[in-house]
């Protein structure tokens, strides 16, 4: 219990509230509200209602990890590259698992040191994009998995059609080999196609939605191809599971957090939320949590569908120390309309010196008998010192390194917080309805039978004048 | 002159006013300033003043292009590997050219089809990247371009000096041709360094800041030695040039759109602006994007050092339509708080047709018929369509493909607003006063003499009740 004690994340939020207006009432305020989130989360945790709160305990127990691991490990002897064909939350939680537990150079990196396949992503429907993955790979070492819960998302049904025509006239014998669906046991358009053609299938839960899927078979399958810890991040989302079953928001780190982000924004003016990591290993990261919280909270309608909210603060994304040289002049001087969340690690992989005096010209001679850690985490202390003392209000994630075993306790917290935040808002945080109708005018243009409404409407729209065109 | 015509860019202003509560009312309020404001811009470009404005016709004008491109030739007969060393403003542009105009897999390539050197940074001080990328290059083939206008910079004078150290034991009789430097022509350390031990140097304009150094050698250098398209890049910022030398701020694309940015935050409440290019190569842009904006226009005080302004809007960067399936949701039914920036790409680099109907899934039928480019421009359309109807403001820019030519406009644009919006705000858009207190703090952590009071604040300060670690 003790190592599981020091490696468990840490937060420090002594440096919210009593600045930029941002006071300890404001927070008051919520506590009836935020006990009540905090019950019906934990319920609807305990009451498996929860979808992605299962995962980890569902992988964990019996031998579904070791049936996945050997699925991931079969692949990983046929093929060299892995190709998600996914995008959303399809495939920024695998983007996420590379960047943080892969090597930097990991595609780049010959077989024997690579340590599992090569892994790409078709993400976006972007021409130059796709020839350049589909010119630059050997498809006879090469798989895809298509990764959709419905199969009809635009731009992976797009690319997967063009995908299976150039299996089927490069293998015409067995171009189903190439092929790997992740999708809805039940539902949805691959689940057929595949039966038909005898498709290898994943199921994804049909409760845990796109942004909650990292710990299905979504995220787990490419990054255990890539021989990422994947048991460690299990193993580290468990212990905050258990940690954020907590009804007590107070001192529960996800509600907590939860109630604090609400509440500067909706009580302080804070409608901006800053993820700064120091490690480029998180820098996927937050990319990953802008979807999370951005879709979850950002909502027109409150939970009954009736009142009118308009609600939920805007993630952003940056890296520390690098965004010292880009955005930390804005934070420090600008409007104070953000709450900054540092994410600070504790322990990188190894230690780098830097070289001593007899090294180094006069003015770097204070770099000698440091480390870079020692460095980087330097000028993490002094960001938010120095934000604090310009008035701004932030707080501190501790993690011990960028291990599985940290990275699961994050996104677990990530998850559990956004959900709560979404019940204290007051809104559904788990369903994303303003992004049909522009789905829906997308259809019209490309004069998909039923949405002729759609395309008749942009049609008529008025033409730009010409003096609104430079 | 027609050719020229075809291919510049082009901004609808159509869907910004009028929506969301920012009216022409607005933007007519702060006609007298953006006179004065774009006056001064084009007085100082035309005397010379403005540093940036200078470097399109500096480079296209004499041999001095020709002159560059030979040395960036010679160092790649000798070396296959260029790493950057360098930070923000040294790194940003570089970043973003290649992700513009190089391969998507570029690094990844063979030496045959590559088209020039391998291009690697060494931007954070994180020990993993750094030791990832060192045992990663075969050193006996790689030169380091170390960037620092002062020398000082504390993440890349300490990479500098660990990169320094290893060269000195591979190779102790030839490690200075290891190194290029891009620094100031007189100060800094670097300069007398490389006079003493022979390094080749490249200057930088002393008044050109970090993050308007793009087009001097900062980012050319590095771009020549991975073989993009600089001429394509310097060509299509002199045609801005030209353009934006225009005081009429209504019809001027810079003044226009600097003055749509400042007046929609600071009389419609929309202190984000959300850049969101349709077309992954223009995914780094937004990063370069963001410093130049967010460094320029978010300060403390006015432009005399008198008056509290706090002032500057917030850079969001996006990529559709990747976030349309992230933050979307948050941009059509969230609070009213964002000014959307599309970017529009005309023509792809090659054209992919979606299969016939006859090799379709029936559900998929739609696509036939139709390429990728038309499917992710009808989601660009039908999403700031769809924004409108939400009354969303948002304005667009065309840009007639990704080519150096249509980036070095879009470059040199972004800079020519930035100034104006830096002086419409009444501001200095060319200082970064805020981010001393940290580097201090830092300074001080680390023990380096003369930092002895940061240090002491620090230590003196209150630690963190208990109540406030979770």
């Amino acid at each position: 219990m003790a190592a599981k004690k020091q490696a468990a994340l840490q937060f420090d939020m002594s440096t919210v509230t009593g600045l930029g207006g941002f006071t300890k009432g404001h927070l008051s305020k919520y506590r009836a509200r935020a006990q009540k989130a905090a019950a019906r989360v934990v319920n609807e945790a305990e009451t498996g209602k929860l979808g992605f709160w299962r995962m980890p305990s569902f992988w964990l127990s019996g031998s579904r990890f070791r049936t996945l691991q050997k699925q991931a490990n079969e692949l990983g002897k046929r093929y060299e590259n892995l190709v998600v064909v996914g995008i959303g939350g399809s495939s920024l939680g695998t983007r996420m698992l590379l960047n943080a537990l892969g090597h930097r150079y990991h595609n780049e990196r010959p077989n024997e040191t690579r340590g599992g396949m090569r892994l790409y992503l078709l993400e976006n429907n972007d021409p130059d994009s796709f020839l350049a993955l589909m010119e630059h790979l050997d498809l006879t070492k090469t798989v895809f998995n298509v990764i959709s819960k419905s199969g009809s998302t635009a731009e992976t049904a797009g690319q997967f059609a063009l995908v299976l025509n150039t299996l089927r006239s490069e293998f015409p014998d067995n171009w189903q080999d190439h092929l790997v669906f992740t999708t809805d046991p039940e539902k949805g358009s691959l689940r057929p196609f595949a039966k038909e053609h005898g498709i290898t299938c994943f199921d994804v839960p049909p409760d845990v939605g796109g942004r909650y899927s990292v710990m299905t078979t979504v995220g787990l399958l490419p990054a255990l191809c890539a021989g990422l810890d994947v048991r460690g991040f299990l193993k580290g989302a468990l212990e905050m599971a258990e940690r954020c079953s907590n009804s007590d928001w107070k001192s529960n780190p996800a509600f907590y957090c939860g109630a604090v982000q609400v509440a500067a924004d909706q009580e302080a003016g804070k409608n901006m939320v800053v993820m700064m990591p120091y490690a480029d290993r998180l820098r996927d990261w937050t990319e990953w949590y802008a979807q999370l919280w951005a879709e979850s909270v950002g909502k027109r309608l409150d939970e009954s569908g009736t009142k009118e909210m308009g609600c939920g603060s805007t993630p952003i994304k940056t890296l520390g120390a690098i965004d010292q040289h880009s955005q930390m002049q804005l934070y420090m001087e600008g409007p104070s309309d953000k709450l900054l969340v540092f994410l600070r690690v504790g322990a990188f992989g190894k230690s780098v010196k830097f070289p001593p005096k007899t090294q180094l010209p006069e003015d770097l001679h204070y770099f000698s008998g440091h480390s870079m850690q020692e460095l980087i985490q330097a000028e993490q202390t002094a960001s938010r010192f120095a934000l604090r003392k310009m008035n701004r209000p932030s707080y501190q994630i501790d993690l011990p390194a960028v291990s599985g075993h940290s990275l699961g306790q994050l996104c677990f917290w990530a998850m559990a917080k956004t959900a709560f935040a979404g019940y204290l808002y007051g809104i559904n945080p788990f369903d994303q309805p303003g992004v049909e109708l522009g789905k829906h005018y997308a259809y019209g243009l490309l004069a998909r039978a039923g949405f002729e409404s759609y395309a008749k409407e942009i049609a008529s729209a008025k033409a730009p004048k010409d003096e609104d065109i430079l």
